[in-house]
């Protein structure tokens, strides 16, 4: 049960987009921004950082939400997902995205564990200065949206599959339409 | 020096914003609504809770920037402030804003760190849901925005007064005119 009076049933952030518009709107804005906005990180990817640090935070219902959205637009789907999100280091992704999910792990425990040849070692592998900036937003952001979606105890769906059809809408109307 | 180059010599955040446009809107629009927006917390009481966790997550730039906005902003100034983030137990604040501060610092811990009976001790202190809504995300969003600044290495302002006078300037024009 939510800690605060909510006055909708939806679950996760999804409850706390209808109860604050004032925030909702900020808030989708940013993930449009970073998770679909143009960049040379494909959706999937941003995904998978999303439902990667979710899960280094224990937040259950963002790191099923954005691993489904991130199955969803991967090629190698949910087992690509599963693996990353129990083994990153034993999991089949390319140095870039080795090294980019490192960062999002160091992000994860504090900024100051972001060392200066972690960024060296996404650099040599091919990553760009900009993907190196988003991937340490994304990570900041799921930081945030993590500590929000259990700070006050949002509930979990009643049925898992809601993420799979939550992914669908976010894949074809994205995330703005989330806050409306 | 930054881990990338972000093209202008600004200190901490500002330089973000002013490297990525496309990301600074919905996060100083995220600022304002919740340090500046109608609310029933003085913009003054907000401010001091960001510069506490902030402190918490060892940002300086963060930390002492807010702490800055906040003493501008309430009448006991930066003693008040000092206090607070030295020992927030101790220092002297409404009991309703001492129950914040714990909730805040429980949400920089980790979501799942909240406890009903830290909610209910907030609300038999006279906090209300929105209230206790808010400093969830608040303590959130500088759980974000502390990881953003501090995970690219963004550097320090030459002068620490300059704090003073960006407090002027969030004061009167609020967090908007800085993503431009």
């Amino acid at each position: 049960m939510p800690h605060i009076n909510l006055g909708n049933d939806a679950p996760g952030i999804v409850s706390l987009l209808i109860y604050r518009p004032e925030t909702a709107k900020p808030l989708s804005d940013l993930a449009e921004a970073l998770l679909r906005g143009p960049s040379s990180l494909t959706p999937g990817e941003r995904e998978l950082i999303a439902a990667y640090v979710s899960r280094l935070n224990d937040c259950s219902f963002c790191s099923d939400s954005h691993a489904a959205f991130a199955a969803a637009q991967l090629p190698e789907g949910m087992t690509l997902v599963d693996q990353v999100r129990a083994d990153p280091g034993g999991a089949p992704v390319s140095a870039k995205l080795g090294a980019l999910l490192r960062i999002a792990a160091a992000v994860q425990r504090g900024g100051k564990n972001v060392r200066a040849q972690d960024v060296e070692a996404a650099r040599e592998a091919g990553a760009s200065d900009l993907e190196i900036h988003d991937v340490v937003l994304i990570a900041a952001a799921f930081c945030m949206m993590n500590r929000y979606v259990d700070g006050l105890a949002t509930t979990l769906p009643d049925d898992p599959d809601g993420y799979a059809v939550a992914a669908k809408s976010i894949v074809s109307a994205g995330y703005a339409a989330l806050a409306r």
